[in-house]
This record gives C-alpha cells, sequence and structure tokens, in this order.
C-alpha cells in the first residue's frame, strides 16, 4: 500500500468521535503538536451542517441529527482525503453559527478526523485506519460543556444545560452508537469506585477493541502490581472481548513513564518520545492524557510502517 | 451505459465556455427552460475562485487565470457529476465579490456547466458528452460586458474597458484555448461581408466539429439555395474540417422553421418542438439563438437515446 512521499499516497486517517465538549479538541491538539502540522492535517466535520444557527431554529432536530449534516458529502470527501485527494470542506462558523466560505483541505501524511458523526456510517467507518470514541461519564460532559459554552460561546448555564437536555434523544440516538465502531473507547472520569475529592485529576479508562493490533504491554504489567495502572482482560458493554487499560490520575510520573516507553518501545523508531503530549490548556500536564495520546500516536505511527 | 433513472445513474454533460460576457448565461437559460429544472441542472464554474476580490487586488492575475481558481477541485467535481454523484459547491457573489456558503448540487438528467475555464484541463473535457465554446467577436463582446456590468453590476463604462484590457493577455492565454477543445463553436455577430445597419439582429455561425454526430441537416439546404441559412464544408482556423452553419440575423421565420424542423425530426421524438427557444431578455426572439439551442437540445436528447 503506497503511503505518503507522492501527492496521491494514502494518508494515516483517525477518527475521534464523541458528544460536543467530550474533549476531542484537547485530545487532538496533543497529537498535532506531537507531528508538526506540516506532517498532519485535523478536520472537523461537524463543518459539514447544512443549516445554520437561524435555520436550525425552525427545525424539529438539532445539529446532532444526521438530516442537519451533509452526510453523503462527507463521506465522499473522507474518502476522497483516504485517497490522497484535496477537498473544499465547507466551513461552520461556531462563534456566529453562520456558514461561509469553504476551504481548501489537501491531505499530508496523518490526517484527524474529529467531530459528532465522523464514525455514523459504515462507508465513513471504512476510510479510517484507526477509530477512536470519547466516552466521558454524562455528568463530567456537561460540566465540560458548560464550561466552555459560556466562557467561550458565550451562553448562560442555564441555556446550555436546557441545549443539553434537547440534545439528549439525539445524542442517544445517532452519536453514542458511535462508540461500537471504535478501535478504542476513552472514557475520562472519575474512579467510580472511589470517593476522592473533586480536585483529583481525573482518570483514563481505555478500552481496546481487538480489531487493531495494539502494542504489547504485558511487560509492563507483568513485573509487580502497578498501584496506578492496570492492564485487564474483560467483556465490553456488549460481550465482545476486550482489553481494559487504565490509567489513574494520581499515576506517579516514574509509573507512567515506564508505560510511555513500552509503547514508544514497541514502534522501534529512533526519535525521542514527544513532550507536547498531555497538556491541558496552558498550563496543567495530565498523565492518563498524555499516555491516551501516546497510544493513538502509536497507531498513527504503526500504520506507516 | 446507464442513464438517468436511478440515483446514480449518469447525467449527460454539457460544456458552454467562454469569455466574460460573451453569452453564456442567455444560451443556458433557453435550454433549462425549455427541459425545465426538474430534468436539467446548471452550474457556473467561476464558483471555483480562491479568491474573493478583495483579494484579487493583491494578485498579479485577474479571475481569468487558472491559479486564481480551484481549478483541480473543478477536476473533482465535474468528474462526481458526471457519475451522478453530488457535489458541495462553492459559491462566488458576483454582487459583493464575496466567496459565501457553499450549495448542495445533486445531478439530475441534464447537466450544464458554463463559465470561464470548463474546458481548460484535459480531465475536465474529458467530463463532458457534448462542448460548446462561445466566441464573438471581440467588439460585439466588449459591447455586451459594458452594458451588464454597467446596468448591473454597479461599474462605469471606463472601470469595464479597463477591466477589459487588464485581462487580455489572460484571455488570450486560458480563456481562448478552449475554443479548440469544443464539438461546437458558436459565434454570434454581424455579417462580416455586409454593411449591415447598428440595429440589424445579429447572426449565429456555428463551427460544427466532426467530433460528435451532428444531425444530417444536407437535406433542408439540398432543395433550394437557402437566402439567409447556409450550410458549408469548410477548414477551422487550425486546418481542421468542419461544417459551418450559418444562419443570418434577419432569416424568415418560414425558413428558420424548415431548418428547425428538419433538427427536431432528427431525433425521432414524439415531443413538440420547444417553444421556449430563442428569447434575448424579456420581449426579443433570435432566429440564430433559437437555432444554435435547438441544435444543443438535439444533442443533449440524442445522448440519452
Amino acid at each position: 500500500m503506497e503511503r505518503a512521499g507522492s501527492s496521491t499516497s494514502r494518508p494515516v486517517m483517525l477518527a475521534i468521535a464523541g458528544d460536543s465538549a467530550a474533549g476531542k479538541t484537547t485530545l487532538t491538539k496533543g497529537l498535532v503538536d506531537a507531528l508538526g502540522a506540516d506532517r498532519i492535517t485535523s478536520l472537523c466535520v461537524d463543518d459539514y451542517h447544512c443549516y445554520d444557527r437561524q435555520e436550525r431554529k425552525g427545525l424539529p432536530f438539532t445539529a446532532l441529527h444526521p438530516d442537519c449534516n451533509y452526510v453523503q458529502i462527507m463521506e465522499q470527501h473522507l474518502q476522497l482525503l483516504a485517497t490522497g485527494q484535496p477537498v473544499l470542506k465547507p466551513v461552520y462558523d461556531h462563534d456566529t453559527g453562520q456558514l461561509t466560505r469553504p476551504e481548501l483541505v489537501e491531505p499530508t501524511e496523518f490526517v484527524i478526523v474529529e467531530g459528532l458523526l465522523p464514525l455514523h456510517t459504515r462507508l465513513a467507518q471504512a476510510c479510517f485506519d484507526i477509530t477512536v470514541y470519547l466516552d466521558p461519564p454524562e455528568h463530567i460532559r456537561r460540566e465540560w460543556k458548560v464550561k466552555r459554552d459560556t466562557t467561550k460561546r458565550g451562553y448562560t448555564p442555564e441555556q446550555v444545560l436546557a441545549e443539553l437536555d434537547k440534545r439528549e434523544p439525539e445524542s442517544e440516538e445517532f452519536i453514542r452508537p458511535q462508540r461500537s465502531a471504535a478501535d478504542i473507547v476513552v472514557r475520562f472520569g472519575p474512579i467510580e469506585a472511589r470517593q476522592d475529592p473533586p480536585d483529583t485529576p481525573l482518570s483514563a479508562e481505555l478500552t481496546l477493541r481487538p480489531t487493531v493490533r495494539h502494542p504489547d504491554l504485558t511487560g509492563v504489567f507483568r513485573e509487580s502490581d502497578r498501584r496506578a495502572m492496570h492492564l485487564k482482560l474483560k467483556r465490553d458493554e456488549d460481550g465482545r472481548p476486550v482489553e481494559g487499560l487504565h490509567v489513574h490520575g494520581y499515576v506517579p510520573r516514574e509509573e507512567s513513564r515506564l508505560l510511555e516507553k513500552a509503547i514508544w518501545a514497541e514502534l522501534d523508531t529512533e526519535s525521542e518520545l514527544p513532550s507536547t503530549l498531555g497538556h491541558i490548556g496552558e498550563d496543567t500536564r495530565s498523565e492518563p492524557l498524555a499516555i491516551t495520546q501516546l497510544l493513538l500516536l502509536y497507531h498513527m505511527l504503526d500504520s506507516v510502517r
């Protein structure tokens, strides 16, 4: 299979699906920073809305509904990108709620496609090398959405909560079913069995489906019982066998570093382990986020080999 | 070859290329009116400009230059349309000079693609069943452009003439070479050998290349010497053999009707000869325009058979 190098080579395609404010942008940013904008292209399929905010007010569904999106055009553009061709992508301006002039997207070595519905159809799913679904507990996601939409998009908390309630039936019908199409399900949240204080850093619970070849991490977990990281064989919600990788929010740096090194070593690369991972905003570093991003980076780089 | 009927069937694709104000819209309108908007889709590839009017002011070329257009995306969209697939087409607003939200174009039974550069590349040319180039004498086109741009686009005559001069090198380099890729070259203008008064209706000089099968019109021209219509075998500018069909502006209705009937009879159809052809604006009917449109209609309907 021909990969990057000539202009018509196929890029590695990564999907990051998830509901509004599930953490897609934060996850994506660390990957773009790690690989550099000249090697990686990221786009958001929420740009494929077919109605602007004003038009949606008169419609019986929200922006989450497939009928509110040019799904067929999204599929077409994903196919074009996956085969190394440029697309003229529509643009939805989240600030003004308007559809504006489209922009040229030319695939580079890696393409990240994030958004509400990138895995909605079988044809769209087939365009990706690796698929991720972000699945935070609902109360965490609501918290994140209120925080973002009140500080960055000018809404009141009441407006955001009302919008969340309005969207819930469509989240259930169209967004959450994408979880079952993901190679990796990522759940950032508090550890449910524990009663940690509210400022405890969030943990990551990664569900690794055997639909792609994950790095062999058994060595890291064989040596001794890790305090703050676990790898378990388990059944997913639907009964299918998966691996569960758990990285606690309070994991000591030296312990998470062992896992990072094990993942990176599997790549058999001479380049340095990127230092840009795990950033939340300007100043905060999250070990669970760093591990999650590193695992995705592993899969992207592994797809090129 | 599968044609219209199912949603993925191939439409008949007609290109109408020509310089600014060469008469593309007038020619297209009669065809759309004749077939009806449910059977025919028309689009303008000038929408594929990649810079808006403001941005172009700082650039060393005009809107006619291929570098000022997303030619690769235009080719991609033409290929998609030609294979029966929808596209999300960019939109250039001629009134404001801005690029705005794109619009969904779903091919129907027939697709007309008009504009400055629809035949610029071999790949674009290959997407069409019939190709037309509009080639009025330059003094006629300048007259038309001044009239349109001063009445409809708010320019002064001096501005339009200055713009025409600025564009001339790019017209020569990029627009006029498309003439040689056309199955039919259409030249509306006064008869050069005559000194008719200025209000004499324009004649049509159609150059019919043997690249498509034209209707057999020898019967119409055999019977007697027509006064105001001629069909001649000749050599084109480049020496290649072509037919020249000449319809004078003052052709009597009964004479042009003979030609219309002969073209229509070749289609072997039971439907009526459309009455919407030949209209210029609201009140004027041009026999040469009607014949030209009928010939294009013939080719479109013939492609479906």
